[in-house]
């Protein structure tokens, strides 16, 4: 079923000469298909295609976009086994992890489906004019539009959710850009068959042929040469911070330069106080060891970081943590190249002043990444900055402090993050104005007596942060938000009524909530022009 | 009444040597006051103290904002006189351009004073909890904060409503960011009285000290040093193309890069139909001379290049602008190093293949930007990049074109544009679909039967465009969303209603309209958990 071909519009196409697998790291072995990168000709080719779309697209009624999003859905749900199937074999993820992971694409797609449909994205302002004045006011009508082609990179933690069809690609063709995925060469087989599903879609949706190209390239230079592409207008990647950081560069270098909406993962502070210790130990002990371990720890809101007060209690707790993150069975990692970078965060860590290293076993032969649990005293803590930097993996450092100030002291020494977590009973929280003021500077989310992992996706997620967190923290990669990254404002002044775009016209015949002079109506305007 | 001294929080201070005197073009000299430089130490003095006020700030009613707003337009009108004179000398635009300017930045502060009390920008969602779903669906309340202590480059142009207080400091105000103000060197006296006004507001208002701060540079040390100051987390200028690409440079490089919305100017094009010509030939002559010369054309809207149809009314037409253009008087520019820049752009287009220039006497004594008009054919316009390219000052380039299809590919030549303005009939418009969809994917206003200089600023502005017209497309320097560049979205999860920021809690005391589990509302909310 998979031919290792991109997908250069609705055409397969493989020019290339440079091939490559992808692997399992359960069977510790190559799949046997072959993936051709993309060439220079299929990278322009795909371009062009997209800036062709992007016109076309801007021409046509923004809820076309809609159907088309459904019609993805319907194509995924006739292709599951098989997405399942190969999602499983070349991420080593279990079957459920993939179906579980599928069913929240879905429900991604038709959140945004019906957001498109609401037309709010459009964010519709309307100040009439006014010749009278003087000087005359003019006639303002604007509204949100696509910033233009996309690139997408794909995330190996989440080969579907956030891969070829995930929050990027989907949030962009809700904007009405035309995407270009650079399939993730560690699952390019799940990414061709959810290829293969788009442009289904795509056609069924009678969508212009360019909106939807996958390229494969395990290569730096297929990335590199699409970014500086003069056709690309904006970039969504989710991945590690050298990776994010680079595109960022080589997009700021461009003659034009674009924006760049780089997710790269945090640390995810838990702090614990007092009381959620001595009242309710063991949930937590539970709640965080999975929350560390589950899927190997291969999440970007994996907690990182654990904050405890040093007391007789929490002596025990770090020891239950510890014992229960040890005992849970390991788990196979992505990919070899993700278990030995893990392998080598926790030495560095281990290296590191004051720290002792819990590590349990694992089996090599399965590439399982080995739970483990360093703790070490605030003091060492606040001298080593290796420290602050992600650990991939099913890794949390347990940093024991001498008094809540420490808690303080600790988060200062962390960059941007994705989230916080503070566990705790009201009383306690009530009296850390300070702590919650600086976590909220620091992080996109703040979470209370819960785990960073797990993301709700809806109309109130926020899914980034201050930098490193992500590049760019005035915008979120999960939720309908997300297509903030990709719209712009036009204006059009003094238009003839005929000659506007349908949502900006007298007639709201789309039925758009629109602000017109300040303020939110559905009804039409009455033109004194 | 000039000390001449920078304000670091509401303290004056001079603890530099360096020191520059502002310019007066008319009298062709220089003026008594002595400015001097801040010093790396007040930079760093004045940064401390932002991030301080910053924290105070994110902890205070937001309604306390547009108080401050107010108290800033009763200062700026009391210090009116003393401003405008000031104004007038260093730029040597009239006192009644001083004075229309004065009262739109008043407008303007007013405009973002209402709209902090409504608490849109604040962009509020719930999505509430459940939990009985399996898993159980977290309780989700976002809101937008500040970004963190922001920096302003005030432009030469515009020594009001795009400086001291102009819409890049009163919409990080209105956000909840503090703001460090890099004087405009050109009119660093007005700069000091208006930023006199402020400190004095920020005082009536009981805003903490480091809300604003107000540095004097001429050098490019005193603004390098800013923006890479780790505390600074955005940048607003306006300016020249040069002087923002090198600071979205600077910013993209730092440690932690930070957003630069530069904007930086457009050559605005016309497309003149030949309807308009027939019936409306007069008018337009003098409304696209006044354009081009008003204010020796120092307006970063000013149009640049015109696209006509070569005809026999053409031909009247374009003779008929010429002279109107020629005879105008001319107008002392802001300083002699922009007339310098401006004499120099209008050699470089004059030697460019086919260009015919005329250029009206003026008087180098009193600084005055001589007004212009080159005229070429569209086949050497096609060819000459330099003519794509920003003219500052009262010049414009008229382009003969053989066919209607010639404006596209004219157009197709030049880069991001603030605005794109078509002036002909309806029945002319109504067969432009592709000329006005690539005009949409080239500017951030399109214009009917106007011009582009006049700005209006309400909701529904926007002052920005793709690039090189801005450094981000999406957004806009002037009108409320001029917020959106200092905001950032914070997520609060399962947080006790007592521990949220008002504007998040159950209870709506705030009143505010609020998207509920995605529909609008100012209804409490009722709390299942």
């Amino acid at each position: 079923m998979l031919t290792g071909e991109n997908f250069v519009g609705d055409t397969r196409s493989a020019k290339g000469s440079s091939v490559f697998q992808t692997f399992n790291p359960i069977q510790n072995d190559f799949l046997p298909s072959h993936f051709t990168e993309a060439t220079d000709e299929e990278i322009d080719e795909a371009c062009i295609l997209a800036q062709e779309a992007f016109v076309i697209l801007s021409q046509e009624p923004f809820r076309k976009r809609a159907l088309f999003l459904r019609k993805i859905i319907l194509e995924l749900n006739a292709f599951k086994d098989q997405i399942l199937e190969c999602y499983n074999l070349e991420s080593g993820l279990t079957l459920d992890r993939a179906s579980i992971e599928f069913q929240r694409t879905i429900n991604q797609i038709e959140l945004f489906a019906d957001y498109i449909d609401k037309g709010t994205f459009l964010e519709v302002s309307i100040d009439t004019g006014d010749l009278n004045r003087i000087p005359p006011k003019p006639d303002l009508r604007k509204k949100m539009v696509g910033i233009g082609p996309v690139l997408v990179f794909g995330a190996s933690n989440f080969p579907l959710a956030y891969s070829t069809v995930g929050g990027d690609t989907i949030s962009a063709f809700a904007a009405g850009c035309p995407v270009i995925v650079k399939s993730h060469p560690m699952h390019a087989g799940t990414g061709e068959l959810v290829a293969q599903c788009v442009v289904k879609a795509a056609k069924a949706a009678e969508m212009p042929e360019g909106i939807f190209s996958h390229l494969n390239g395990k290569s730096y230079g297929v990335g590199k040469k699409l970014v500086l592409h003069h056709i690309i207008k904006a970039v969504g990647f989710t991945g590690s911070h050298a990776g994010g950081r680079a595109l960022f560069d080589l997009a700021s270098k461009r003659k034009e330069p674009i924006p760049v909406f780089a997710e790269m993962g945090s640390v995810n502070p838990i702090i614990i106080f007092p009381d959620a210790i001595l009242l309710d130990r063991k949930k937590w002990v539970e709640r965080i060891a999975l929350s560390v371990t589950n899927d190997a720890g291969q999440f970007c809101t994996k907690p990182g970081i654990l904050f405890v007060l040093k007391t007789d209690e929490s002596r025990i707790f770090v020891e239950e943590l510890k014992q229960e993150i040890l005992r849970k069975s390991s788990v196979s990692m992505l990919h070899p190249d993700i278990l030995n970078r893990y392998k080598k965060r926790l030495e560095e860590v281990s290296y590191s002043i004051g720290i002792c290293q819990e590590i349990a076993p694992s089996n090599d032969a399965l590439n399982e990444g080995p739970n483990a649990v360093s703790v070490c005293g605030v003091a060492d803590f606040l001298n080593a900055e290796k420290l602050y930097e992600e650990v991939f993996g099913p890794h949390i450092l347990v940093v024991e402090c001498e008094s809540q100030h420490d808690f303080l002291a600790g988060i200062d020494k962390l960059g941007g993050q994705l989230t916080c977590t503070l566990i705790g009973s009201e009383k306690e929280f009530l009296i850390q104005n300070e702590l919650i003021s600086v976590i909220q500077q620091k992080a996109g989310r703040l979470i209370f007596n819960g785990v960073p992992t797990g993301v709700e996706v809806n109309a109130s997620s926020n899914h980034g942060g201050p930098y490193p967190a992500s590049t760019d923290s005035r915008f979120t990669a999960v939720g309908v938000d997300a297509i903030k990254r990709f719209c712009r404002p036009v204006v059009f002044q003094n238009c003839p009524d005929k000659l506007l775009p349908m949502e900006l016209r007298n007639k709201n015949v789309l039925n758009l909530n629109r602000r017109v002079n300040g303020i939110f109506v559905t009804e039409d305007i009455i033109d004194q022009r």
